[in-house]
């Protein structure tokens, strides 16, 4: 085995190498470069893919870090969750200008993703810190019953390793470090990073800050590992080592139902939490759609070609009834994307697939479809002009294929004649991330059952507003029935997430001074418990 | 179609028929009965599986109640709950001695099950009716951030009609309207009960209870039907049925992990809360042993042949360190073996299960067994004797096969010589619903290690006591890592149980009129909240 190199470097000089604990990966794997998409040229410098061995090596040394992440203390779970957001804060404008190269978005995006990303982390840290998400319970005895009742206490415990699969399209907020791994983080339990090839080198740079802080904290080296690849062997080999127990992935439904279908079958199954976007329908009720079509025109363009549309939660179905007002807003719509200068896509497939996906939907009948004034740029770059395309609700559900996710600057308005035909389309709907509503008051009195309706078919409902822009929150869920995700009973993004990664242990008469802290008579942290079914921050009273 | 029969009968008058929402199932499917274990003879009625268009009626009918049920009030489910419970009394004495002749177990044993039954009801009604299991969570809006904050607030909902398999040794706690499918209700699920073929009769008895305040309070047909099946197909369907929405089930590995595999192969996969059983490793620690050794032995004995060994909760595995008080402790229980009157096994498959495994064993080298007096009982009954093993440590680690549930009233005992071989035993354990350490506080001092370990294995870490009778309480876990349950992260009973048949959803910037009442300004039900990140049952203070 050839010596192994450190992985500190100077903040700019990318390596291209693995992060496996505190070593660099070997030479000798297959290699990959990053494309610039404003250019379609390749990028310095060569990444090299980890092979089987360092895959194993990297869970080996997630394995042994385990346990003593997972009872590490609460104030070392918080000080690393800020150590990393302090760090990549420090080398912000080398990693929004590789992240800028290798995606080819805006730099405003990226300094709100980073500032966002680091939130985050913040947040997660406060979340740790303050203690009550363990959800501690305590049911206390009583030997008094005729049988007697066992004093019981629980609370979430870690999994254990956990596999993260970097996202494309949010290199920073759903990558590296982004939620997934500071859910699984702060949950106590080691990451693995399968690293995504079209941004390896601002993964690099974040995931040299992170084993920074592994190190300079004196973690354990197994906290965290980074790893390359330019295919899927590296992936398939991490969901389906015996010591992984969970996976995190955003990304396509072929790729994450690929993922899940991998861990089904395991020897010994392990839950996959696959976000796996969704075309979030909007539904524009008649009042609001007479009173402020042209807001609401504005506001769909905005959201539609935002990050070039290559969001999880892009409106890419708008639900309008058939009047004067609809056809004017269509018309509307239709006008902005025809002056619309092009969006850059973020890799050569997502373009292939999307101008794929618009020109199928050409054939479709009853489709009217408008695009940017300048066709299609061939330029080497891959830019592509905005789509807006119109049909109506007979058509939307005789056609499938309109309900599946187009990933890129496009969005379908159908209209309806009539409440029972909405309706009908709200509950034939698969699972989204999103749905959203435009209303008056006395429209969502009217289509109560429509809210209804999608209430089972979303995880989030937007009402008077637009889906892209996700709160990292305490309430927020970002998640929904399958295909938007694996598992509807989780979300991805605000602290809930962190629920994904944990399971619950329970006690039974263990003497007090052996019971982990937040279970402890005294309440060291003070933390919130359900004592006996009461919510409360005292001390367990002992019985008299 | 024929016509379909009413289900209103006589309390004790078996129908032999499935229920399906207010009918009875038809005539025309396979046919199957009930035996007597202490005779091995068929009981009468001849019972009916149904047919595949029953399963997707059921199916049809638990769609169309999953809306209105969904929204129903809390005191409604609770009234339902509670409903369930006074029914069953009512009609204790029929289904105690129908149970009793289904399944052998003694009128005692029946007792405290229907009361645990009971129990379990009214405290899931308790929980529905407080309401603050809904995790209400409001993050208040801010106009005035730079990007402006919308308001997101998210509680938890039902996933839609759940699928229960009955169990084969729980005829009550685990079976028609037991804990599996309480919860799924308390959720605002409905269910439909495939009922466990060796106690169809209790099942029909309970299931009528269960129909007739469906029907009595005016409550959707469809929230719940109970299906009997004499093979696989019905399950199958079930499973497969593209509106469940989710399973629970209590048996056997093999069983459960087919339902897994099913449900993952879906077009849309669901979650399957399997609980499967496992062995339940025992540690006595060494000062335990040499101070109470005989008392021990005494609990020890208690816990293995509880309803014939027949819990998923019994102590499988007892390993004690290799001293004179544990070749004590072996010749006392050993003794206490060879005095012991036959249990009655629940079925003859779990009668043959039981010999085979017993007698397979017999050939291990190292390996000593120790039977009841009389050999195997040759009656026609399923009476089996107690069974003692003991072995070392370094046999049990090599015989892997010695780690698998041996399903009756049986127990081994591993003597090892020193901490790092237990240490060993212990860290190569796969998951278990609990592990159980007697120990003094000097024991637990010296294996914090251990007991650090034993709690990545399982689901209850229970301290010088019995991992036999599950505490249904707030705190209480009856779940562990896979192969003990599908899904490590949930549990199978007490009012944690709940959260298994829900999902968040969010609602973003929604009209305080149109919220859930959970998530409204004022909190109408005065239910504990977390409010921008602080827990609380306040109303929302509007900003200034």
């Amino acid at each position: 085995m050839p010596t192994m190199e450190t992985t500190q470097r100077s903040a700019t000089e990318l390596t291209g190498r693995s992060i496996i604990g505190f070593s660099s990966g070997n030479s000798g794997g297959a290699t990959f470069r990053a494309f610039d998409p404003q250019t379609g040229k390749p990028c310095e410098p060569e990444f090299t893919s980890a092979s089987v061995n360092e895959v194993n090596r990297a869970v080996e040394l997630a394995v042994a870090a385990a346990p003593q992440w997972a009872s590490s203390s609460r104030e070392v779970r918080a000080e690393f969750l800020r150590a990393v957001a302090a760090g990549l804060e420090k080398i912000a404008s080398t990693v929004i200008e590789r992240a800028k190269l290798e995606t080819g978005l805006p730099e405003g995006r990226f300094k709100s993703e980073l500032a966002r990303t680091c939130g985050q982390m913040r947040l997660f840290a406060d979340v740790v810190q303050e203690g009550s998400w363990v959800s501690a319970r305590i049911d206390r005895a009583d030997p008094k019953r005729t049988l007697p009742k066992p004093d019981i206490r629980s609370m979430l415990i870690p999994l254990g390793p956990v596999a993260i699969f970097g996202a494309s399209n949010f290199p920073l907020a759903f990558s590296v470090g982004g939620g997934d791994s500071v859910s699984a983080w702060a949950a106590g339990n080691p990451v693995i990073v399968k690293a995504h090839p079209a941004h390896p080198g601002t993964g690099e740079l974040v995931g040299r800050v992170i084993s920074d802080a592994v190190r300079s904290l004196g973690l354990p080296e197994g906290l965290f590992s980074l790893l390359f690849d330019s295919g899927i062997a590296v992936g398939q080999a991490l969901v389906k080592h015996p010591d992984v127990k969970a996976v995190g992935f955003t990304g396509s439904l072929a790729g994450g139902r690929a993922l899940m279908d991998l861990a089904a079958a395991r020897p010994e199954p392990i839950p996959v939490f696959a976000e796996m976007g969704s075309i979030n329908p909007v539904f524009i009720l008649p009042r609001a759609l007479q009173e402020r079509g042209e807001h609401i025109v504005a506001g769909l363009y905005g959201s539609f070609t935002l990050g070039g549309g290559q969001f999880c939660t892009k409106p890419g179905v708008v639900f309008v009834p058939k009047t004067g007002a609809s056809e004017e807003l269509a018309r509307k719509l239709g006008e902005r994307v025809a002056e619309a200068s092009p969006f850059t896509l973020l890799t050569a497939g997502i373009r292939t697939a999307f101008v794929h996906g618009r020109d199928e939907r050409k054939s479709t009948g009853n489709l009217r479809i408008t695009v940017g004034k300048n066709g299609d740029p061939d330029d080497g770059s891959y830019r592509v002009n905005p789509v807006v395309m119109e049909t109506n609700a007979e058509t939307f559900l005789a056609n499938v294929e309109l309900s599946e996710e187009l990933f890129g600057p496009a969005t379908l308005l159908v209209s309806h004649s009539n409440k029972a035909q909405v309706l009908e389309a709200a509950s034939k709907l698969k699972g989204h991330l999103t749905a959203t509503v435009h209303g008056t008051e006395e429209d969502f009195s009217e289509f109560a059952d429509l809210i209804s309706v999608l209430q089972t078919k979303v995880g989030r409902l937007v009402f008077n507003g637009y889906p892209t822009g996700v709160e990292v929150s305490h309430a927020m869920v970002h998640g929904g029935p399958y295909p938007a995700t694996s598992d509807g009973r989780s979300t991805s993004v605000g602290t809930q997430a962190i629920l994904r990664f944990c399971r619950p242990v329970c006690f039974q008469d263990c003497p007090n001074e052996f019971l982990p802290a937040e279970l402890k008579d005294e309440n060291p942290f003070r933390i919130w418990r359900m004592i006996d079914g009461e919510m409360t921050r005292d001390a367990v009273a002992r019985p008299a």
